[in-house]
């Protein structure tokens, strides 16, 4: 397929590479060019604007926020204003349910398709073409776009015709990330407290009750506090979880498990570590405990 | 071996069963005699009295709460006024870290032994000699009791001399199972007042990110909000989580996970639901909804 | 003076009310003329649309929120589009902090000035002009306003230059409002299912430690669960809730507290209580406890 | 009145000494005996044991938790084995309300009688008699305890027959106390944060909304950061929490703002401010927001 791709950060890059040694045709744009070419040198083609991604089949977003896919797919110059009628525009960040609605129906309206399909997974799995991918939309547009779910993941779930259901299946996932991670982190700080080995702890409860990978990959960040480099960073996971508290104010779900992790998170920038993997919330509660 | 069996409620019955399958001798004890009675019919002794289950290589025992075990085992005609110099204690049961270390220094005087040994499993796990042992005590003594942890787990961890540092690891995995259940309850009525499927939303991720049975057990109970009949009852998890903090504050660590579970536990109770299944947790979080 | 009024609700039109009563000139304008028209009863001029009340000395608004006050002043026909060169817009309504700096920054552009002037004060208090009023902005057009300040309230506090102070200021005192409330909520609910009479506690306790009328008025209404009619509903409180957590995560400022009343705001709303006085997130404590 | 004095700490030792400006004969015991020299410079009798208290009218308790005053009411030699058929134990200081309640039974059984009277006032309100006196149980005896609560407070509040009514209260009180200092705690460090002077911020609102003068004397303490010398070090209030949490849970009321205080009170002694005031909390606040 002729796939326009815009955004290449720590994500967006091993998924485009994954897309082309696919064998499909990719166009990439990224605002800082260096990532870009980077990309040129295994065979895509570098767009000097945004508008020059949106001329295939498909173009797909990875981009940091609501603001920045706004700018891109809004704005002027943008991929509303530049794709072609019956094209698809994928949209596989983590945003908001409110923007994945507005951009549905400005699609629709514009005769182009707006699929939403958030991935779960960390830079690693993007490199491994691991992913997994939550599509929503149109299902015959879900059809279409298998080949690029195909190349990208390793498991596709569609979830319905309503673009926005999507975003907020990830948001929850990633808020029950969040929720393993804290409890993660206050776990192994009493731990530490009471002098017992925090690697073995992990070792037990992730060969008997814990046993998804998410367990062993945090968990073990966590215990060797090796926060860096960022996986994702401290600020992404904010967004996330902010993300996810105005989901549940739209529909009046109270989340104060969310709102918990949202403070350490706030937390964790405020003492310095912005850079850090967003799991440093767990730093927040070793701290609290003195360690 | 030939084993005095404490406790016979939902845990403690298949236990002792999978005990006299593995063709140990069991001699049970229940204040409410009829259990013991049906363990008798396929081939257990039954103990008159507490006293009456000491006579042998081992002791388990199996009880509520922190209270029950200190009656049966520090109280007139119990445990160590009755145990055999050399022979085994091994509390099974989810117990303060403070009561475990006062039980492994009142055995250590009197000559016998104790070990801490609880378990991660609900019945259905008991029931299948499927649990998780977590043991700690004495090395000698945890290699003589392998037959015991054999005959009633798929697994047993030995995580070292001192008898609480078991208690500490159980109360980490129950509140971490608790952080779950919160996330997950959490989660769903978001995903329900969005007008999506919850069974959809679980099979999603517990296929993709949360792979662990928990998620799979749990999830499924919150989104059928099958909470009757009970595995563990609420009280049982306000209990392990009074523990969890309790030793959280002697090692001075805050544990606002827990205390916000513990807290919605609390709800539960008031609202009625203390003999349905700790899980309904989830139900404060589906009522704070207005669901 | 000849004063601009914007926004009749609640507070706005006793507040305007006493502006006339002090004998200044108000030409009032409200979506629904039909509050308007009251006030022109008892001497007000009807401004038919938001631009005929901008060409006195004085603009005042008093909206329910940050898009209603965006719309207003810098929407078409609006306030910066239609205000002299040197008069002054006095923002009396509570606002987000970013909104505030972006509206000094374009009435100082326009050549008019902004100031900021929340007041504190349920609507009893707006009606005897016993408001506290908090002001920011340059110094000379604060002290060109004092008459108006005067006419509304009994106290005005100049905290400075940059009119975004005062928001912060209002926001946290609301916020301190709120965590008195969710603190008397608790332990209402705890003094009530002990048994106790709450209305006994409430004279105690406001006759001696908790002496501020905001205790003995908000602890009234709880003790009394008097939530209608509503001084200020539930959604406005949420709203300040949400500004003052975004004012926090703005300055990496966790706030644990106002997350709390939060999530008692939306399950305020959740249970149906969105037409209830805010003060009814203290019902949530009491539902939670089984009340 | 003859009065005897068990404990003579920061609060008990002013109270002591206003018992005998007032009149009174006081018998006064300290576990440490130079404090009680200290009194005895100004007419106290020394007790050598606290038996030697219990031989007057009214023996009052003023100690630091339910383990002191267990140990000293039920143990050997205790009050409850020395004092006068008839006489009075008024129990002053802050304890369970479980405790208050064997307190007031086992009275009754040996024929004296038992008053819970805690009392709300820092250290200097002590110095001064300005206390406030919450006072419970049979009303006849309150009535003769009159001379005791004038010598040592401002006002005496008569709570009923049930003795620990008293305690639910006072551990209300002081919950609430905990809640305004953790609302002022998290409002400062966003006011500070905002580069505004936080001097300003607490006089405002101490002059209009929150004109209590706890208000003033904790906000006072948090702005200027002097949580030394402690008027109660943080490990006291860490213990009423716990027992309003208790008393919370014996009723199935959830204390979430409770829990939150608790929490930070945790984090306080393990960052190392255990000998600090206990609004030192806000201290927490602070540094989790990177000041």
């Amino acid at each position: 397929m002729n796939i326009g791709f815009i955004g290449l950060g720590a994500m967006g890059s091993p998924m485009a590479e994954n897309l082309l040694k696919a064998g499909h045709t990719v166009t990439a744009y990224n605002r800082t060019r260096a990532r870009a070419d980077a990309l040129a040198a295994i065979g895509a083609q570098v767009a000097a604007a945004p508008a020059d991604a949106c001329h295939g089949d498909v173009v797909i977003t990875m981009l940091a926020d609501d603001a920045a896919l706004e700018a891109v797919a809004l704005g002027p110059g943008g991929i509303l204003a530049s794709v072609l009628s019956g094209s698809i525009h994928i949209g596989m960040s983590t945003i908001s349910v409110a923007l994945s609605e507005r951009l549905a129906e400005a699609h629709h309206r514009a005769g182009s398709v707006y699929i939403a399909a958030p991935v779960f997974g960390r830079p690693e799995a993007a490199a491994a073409a691991k992913l997994f991918v939550v599509a929503a939309g149109p299902s015959a547009a879900i059809a279409r776009c298998r080949p690029v779910f195909d190349a990208i993941g390793q498991k596709t779930y569609d979830v319905g015709e309503r673009a926005s259901a999507a975003n907020v299946i990830k948001l929850c996932g990633n808020f029950m990330l969040a929720a393993m991670v804290e409890g993660l982190g206050e776990a192994i700080a009493l731990v530490r407290k009471h002098g017992l080995d925090p690697a073995q702890f992990l070792d037990l409860i992730t060969s008997s009750v814990f046993t998804a990978p998410a367990y062993k990959i945090y968990g073990s960040i966590i215990v060797r506090e090796a926060y860096q480099p960022a996986g994702f960073k401290v600020p992404l996971a904010l967004k996330d979880l902010r993300l996810m508290l105005a989901a549940g104010e739209a529909a009046s779900v109270p989340l104060p498990l969310a709102s918990l992790v949202r403070d350490h998170a706030i937390a964790a920038i405020a003492r310095g570590y912005a850079e850090w993997d967003w799991s440093a919330v767990a730093k927040i509660a070793a701290e609290n405990a003195g360690l």
